[in-house]
């Protein structure tokens, strides 16, 4: 007989299968196929094991890896929020805390505990393993939008000053990084594939 | 100017992006649309995070995750190997190899070096985190297929025997995992979806 504490887990693993069918408005590299989201947790994770050296502080890179890995799980039940919707805020509505409540909270007591308060850190940015996991978050659909020749940019008519703004997270987790993020945002508005 | 080193790693970033177009033969839960690489890579390490209380030995999760995220990056350029192809062996394989060299090559030294022997140490199984990422990527097909009604067994004609051999590498990282999958597979071949 199964023990109900590994039931549980069990059933959980089976749940986040679904963020699979979850896509994201970003496309993949060079692509016209949407990313969805149980993909763009592992690029976020592997971006952060190779470019971990360029992260201001020193962080705890298991807590990083938790946080991208877990991430966007609960946009199983509220649903992948658009970086430049104008509309919705994206970080910490009421329907993703619910939706994190209801998912990790499949798990025993101990580890919905630990999945929510590691979802929570990265929502609300204020660590520094929170920071460096957010800028990789926002790192990868800028080279996936420079890629396919202004992405998300040219679909949305998604202007200059809204890009700069939402990049400037990058910094906080890496100046380094940060400095390359600009060039390539300067880059893109010279070669015409992002409009000022 | 970007710096050399930070512009090897960037071009690797872009390069793994094709593992989010191999297909594996295994379908998602109770679905008919084939699992990619990435979505598996990204399933086997939270399941990893969420079993880690299972495993034989206390092990290094951080190591157990970076194999996980990285073990299937060589099949971009040697594809997937079906682990029941009775004409192939999955397992380090000579053009697995290459693809190591060639992909993680693209890293700077000092990590291309980290990611490969990451990498070999996985394909070898030798080592407790090893065995205990190795159990994962056997557990997951297995949930799947029984979530199928037989997936892949019954499509490819797979039968208890070369189920039970291939599962029995579960035991090596987690015997309380072993117990629970020998029971799910006994119980298939009752209800019909695995034949003896």
């Amino acid at each position: 007989m199964m023990n109900k504490k590994l039931s549980k887990q069990l059933e959980f693993i089976k749940e986040i299968d679904k963020i699979k069918y979850i896509q994201r408005k970003t496309k993949l590299f060079k692509s016209n196929r949407n990313e969805n989201d149980a993909e763009h947790s592992w690029h976020l994770a592997v971006m952060a094991m190779v470019l971990l050296e360029y992260s201001n502080e020193d962080i705890d890179i298991l807590k990083v890896l938790k946080m991208l890995l877990i991430h966007d799980i609960v946009e199983i039940d509220a649903g992948d929020t658009f970086i430049y919707d104008t509309q919705k805020d994206h970080t910490n509505t009421n329907e993703e805390l619910k939706a994190a409540k209801r998912i990790f909270g499949m798990l025993p007591d101990d580890q919905a505990k630990e999945f929510i308060d590691v979802w929570v850190e990265f929502e609300e940015g204020k660590t520094n393993e929170a920071k460096f996991a957010r800028s990789m978050d926002r790192l990868e659909p800028l080279l996936q939008n420079v890629s396919n020749n202004g992405g998300t940019w040219k679909e949305f008519n998604v202007k200059y000053d809204a890009v700069y703004k939402k990049q400037q997270v990058i910094q906080e987790g890496s100046k380094e990084l940060w400095q390359y993020a600009e060039e390539i945002i300067d880059k893109s508005v010279e070669s015409g594939i992002l409009n000022k």
